[in-house]
């Protein structure tokens, strides 16, 4: 019985740990690719022996895609948590796409999106991480699809609207959002991103 | 004067050799990056010797330029030259877009555009490498611009059309379609897109 507090310190102390490793390395494969992220990397980065990482992480794989998973739970809540709170429909998608525009930066991943760079680097390896990468992208675009249909149900896009293209349409905006926020700056790829987005709108407005 | 002839023979045969070491290194970089890019790994991909390819490219930023600079000769090839024959206008801007989409697999790059995946390598990495891929980025969206104002100035595009936005767009296009192609395929990759650009065009018609 009195063992039971300490056994829930242990715990709560080791899920500390994973946090902590897992936020330094979502960090690292922000910046540097999954491939970057090895047992020896993250035992320097944080400081850890490298047997203390290898009981969180059994393995680089296994590493990787608890990073992956963190990277779309940090995704989720900067993009569609707080889109959840915004009102069904147009508003929402709205919301949606002004959240994933230059997200990564503001959930200080200064590197952009893991997700996007897992995607460049696996999608032409086949394996686990390739399988994993496309799992959450192919979410992403259901979530998008689902948005594009609440904004239907509510009537603000018109009936007709292909909720898979205007989900095809919103992606494209927002990587060519990254692309030029890096070429021409953050200004000029807002002003780009909203004029794209609200020609798109209007053009499927009843 | 009876050298002349050997020293032309030795020339073409080293240039020989370099083009050889270039393609094998486009094709490296498509399929797993520039920070590949290593004397050691290109000599064991084309069989020469390390002092041999030292000989040809000094060190490794030397080399991932001159990559950079094959891949971009490759994506003129592939896109800009063929949409020369076509008339200016509407019609070139089509053809552009249309040589764009999947170029690298057609140029027999199954890892992708090279300059693409430079971009993500890079991006955030301040260096002679990010300053080269962004140049080769920047004077893409010149061409992209120059060809939507050859087509406003022919009479088929609107003249209000902004030819830097409609650059994005196709941009944003462009990239969509390659994040299609992995998830959902090459023929559903191809509807979205035409189904944007025709929509993008019919906006910007008088």
């Amino acid at each position: 019985m009195s063992s039971a507090p300490i056994a829930k310190a242990t715990t709560a102390k080791g899920e500390e740990t994973r946090a902590q490793i897992l936020a330094a390395a979502v960090e690292q494969a922000s910046a540097c690719g999954f491939e970057s992220l090895t047992i020896g990397s993250l035992a320097e980065k944080t400081g850890l022996s490298k047997s203390g990482l290898f009981a969180h992480f059994g393995s680089k794989l296994d590493l990787q895609i608890a990073v992956l998973d963190e990277s779309a739970r940090r995704f989720t809540e900067a993009v569609f948590l707080p889109a959840m709170k915004v009102p069904r429909g147009l508003r929402r998608l709205r919301a949606l796409f002004e959240n994933m525009s230059g997200w990564a930066q503001r959930a200080s991943l200064p590197g952009g999106c893991p997700i996007d760079a897992a995607m460049r680097e696996y999608q032409y390896q086949p394996g686990p991480m390739r399988d994993a990468v496309l799992e959450r992208q192919n979410l992403l675009d259901r979530e998008l699809a689902k948005a594009v249909q609440l904004a239907i149900d509510t009537g603000e896009l018109a009936p007709g609207t292909d909720p898979r293209q205007l989900a095809f349409d919103l992606l494209a905006i927002s990587l060519a959002f990254n692309r030029t926020e890096i070429l021409h700056g953050a200004d000029e790829a807002k002003r780009r991103a909203s004029v794209a987005f609200e020609r798109l709108i209007s053009h499927h407005t009843p």
